[in-house]
């Protein structure tokens, strides 16, 4: 490898940031083994509620969901194992939409076609019929994918400028999509949500935004996420049909981030989706505002992040850019079947009167009880420790808890050369918890937050917040 | 969509062909559909040997593989399903090496550790011991993403010059990597096969398309596919030798697509990897050649293409390009688990006293038996029709016969604006056989070939055959 190249790497790996939480995993590994191999620790063992993974949290898969992928991969377990009948049925009927009859096949681009008119359905009925075309959906391997390939349908339309393409990016945010956009190039047009307001999202600051972006880069986007990631903010119809009237204006394609749909629980809040709001908003602006929708296997109920099935809907695209998606799409094949059968789940859940009902019924209500007792108490309880607020949670799987940090703190972490909440989080790890940092998603200059997955157990969830408070108290302490 | 973005749009679609099978496949489901719905055809179905699918083709799955890919998913079948002893053993082992045990939780960006090393143990082992590190296996969802992020990583260190990265290309090839090179802004840089010679690849033919690279790009790699695909052929060691020679006097960074390393059943063929030759050749080339290497759960005796699993191991790179592709691979969080889990089964077969030893060996017999006829009765078969030549199989999954045209469908093939080997392939689908044009492979100029994939059940092959003879001996008359 040549000199040149080395210092070719050296300027790209300056651009690309590795995830602050890259440290804090390794050594939240690091004391599990020393734990395993009796080293003297503070605490027995690592709780880690930074990732947004229900199985990695202790949250049981749902029997329905895996009866079927396990009957799809061996066909033999219909005529030799007791399985529901429903069960059965949809596994003739998915295997039957597999060519060869074999999920080890490959599907066409969008996916296997007999899915795409299930999740098209799903999306009709959730949108109060609102209509749904199969072929403006594309299933990949996860919702970020998705993301990432709209994203680069983006930037190679509007690279032709000598600005780069930017696009609107709430803060704080899902840290992989600007990690996305840094990859193609692009760039990062943040615009902050009102932590004060339950961190809602308020035109005029997306108008601050777009103006501050003028002359620095050619911004064709507005990235929303809804139900809100790390915030658990759920954004109003009142606000949905103003952002969009924004993007009309603006003529902003509009990326809608709907992955925590079915998390919604916080009393008064309900999820409504970009689309419909949309289409009730009627003509023009109905058959106008392009919008891509995405969702995911990953989330919700069932949680499936491992398969890897995501699917995004285009909306009021331009029939020659239909082609160019299509033309970006194939460039991965297909996306994992097993990924795509669940989404099928996902889409068409048991019925009242299938004989697996029941049991899917008090699986799901099980964890949406867990889910609303967490989104309830997570919140009051961190409010009740000293130096921490927290919003109200309306949705999603996290909250964002402000830390207001003594200044030795923040003095002592400059020293390290660590952003104060970061070198919090390692602090916390030691006493058993591991967290994300708030610097990873983005925050107001002079602000510090951590990020807590909430889909964890009840009785987890305790034992997290009974260790981040005994830490918090003697932190303050210690600096005050 | 302003005017501008649609003129952009156009220059695009421009520059990304569309695949040439894509009216071919598009066709073969509308004659499907009229079959089913009685219409009059010379034929009452199609087969498709366009593509490498084993599973579609008719292939069965192989059952170890769908009994412990089922019991990951619902491992209540460990206790409630009576499954080989090795088969619940490897399950245990499986689930117990996944986050929260379930399938169902992401895993690490390079791949669930413990896979890792079994994937590395089993490259060591073929390799009659050479080593291989856990931490330079990537899983991803398929060689071709693997393929996609090793040419993203190229692409983005040579990418200062003025002239775009070059790749070395061969022709005929598999046609995705030419779309891969094309989206990333990078040249194909072709260098052509030896038909005569059974497709063998020549280092002077390499020294040749180098040469006129220069000045037009950057030309930093070499890829390779051996097996060949669509060829058949499959290198000698003292080939492969020569070729690492070549890349190391030229400062190239080699990308072997082993992917059909399963798949070498010619008399007197023996697949040998790019990393066991370079290994025994010895310092300083064992330590300097840059080397990714290709390999996946789609293609061998398994055929699980639709899990979407694939590795590439990575050799000799230094370690600060090492900590750059651990960063563009993590993009994708992680491969589908699935397919990871695949990739373990592929590197850890049963082994004689296993359980589930028998039923796998009379399996994979029955799979070698059918290649092994085909690979023999295939070529000979098709030399035996009047304008057809094929080269003797040695490995791999197709064959690329060649098609000597009459001149009045060449320009016939002209007057409708198509290539005549793609116009060649529309005729013989009203026949009921889908096979690929060559063009979509690249042919020398003036030549015409077509694909066939033979891992296709004898009795399917013969029917094949029996119909692409007819149609041609007809298509001969038609035309001279």
């Amino acid at each position: 490898m040549s000199l040149l190249c080395l210092r070719e790497i050296c300027r790209k790996m300056r651009s690309i940031k590795q995830t602050e939480l890259e440290p804090l995993v390794r050594r939240a590994n690091q004391i599990r083994t020393e734990v395993t191999q009796g080293g003297r620790k503070p605490c027995k063992d690592v709780i880690d509620v930074s990732w947004g993974d229900k199985h990695r949290g202790g949250v049981q898969p749902l029997t329905f969901v895996r009866q079927v992928l396990a009957a799809c991969l061996y066909p033999q377990l219909i005529h030799s194992y007791k399985l529901p009948g429903d069960v059965r049925q949809r596994v003739q009927s998915l295997l039957g939409a597999c060519d060869g009859g074999s999920v080890g096949s490959y599907t066409p681009t969008g996916g296997i076609s007999y899915i795409q008119c299930s999740v098209s359905n799903f999306i009709s009925r959730r949108d109060g019929g609102v209509p749904s075309s199969p072929e403006n959906i594309f299933m990949t391997s996860g919702s970020q994918r998705s993301i990432m390939q709209v994203l680069k349908m983006l930037a190679d339309f509007h690279n032709q400028a000598s600005l780069p393409t930017g696009v609107l990016t709430a803060v704080p945010t899902y840290p992989s999509f600007k990690k996305i956009l840094q990859r193609l190039g692009a760039a990062v047009v943040p615009y902050y949500l009102d932590e004060e307001q339950g961190w809602a999202m308020e035109v005029e600051e997306l108008r601050r935004a777009l103006q501050a972006s003028k002359g620095v880069c050619n911004t064709v986007a507005l990235y929303v996420i809804n139900p809100g990631n790390p915030t658990g903010h759920v954004q109003s119809r009142k606000c949905i049909e103003k952002v969009i009237r924004f993007a009309a204006e603006e003529r902003l394609f509009l990326m809608a981030d709907e992955v925590y749909q079915e998390s919604v629980f916080g009393e008064g809040s309900e999820f409504v989706s970009y689309k419909k709001v949309l289409s009730e908003m009627g003509p023009p602006l109905s058959h106008t505002v392009e919008l891509a929708s995405f969702h995911s296997a990953s989330k919700g109920f069932m949680g499936e992040c491992g398969l890897r099935g995501g699917y995004v809907e285009l909306v009021n695209l331009d029939p020659a850019i239909m082609k160019y998606a299509y033309t970006i799409f194939s460039t991965d094949i297909c996306a994992p079947v097993t990924g795509q059968l669940a989404l099928e789940l996902m889409a068409n859940p048991p019925r009242p009167g299938d004989p697996s009902y029941p049991v899917y019924t008090q699986e799901t209500q099980s964890i949406r009880a867990m889910l609303v007792h967490n989104m309830n108490w997570v919140p009051e309880f961190l409010n009740n420790i000293p130096g921490i607020s927290c919003q109200p949670m309306m949705g999603g799987a996290f909250v964002f808890p402000r830390l207001y940090l003594p200044q030795a703190a923040i003095e002592k972490a400059k020293v390290v050369g660590m952003q104060p909440d970061l070198w919090y989080c390692k602090r916390l790890l030691e006493a058993g918890v591991c967290v994300g940092p708030g610097c990873e998603h983005g925050q107001k200059e002079g602000t510090h937050h951590i990020r807590l997955c909430v889909m964890t157990p009840v009785e987890t969830m305790e034992e997290v917040l009974k260790r981040l408070k005994n830490f918090h108290l003697h932190f303050l302490k210690e600096f005050s």
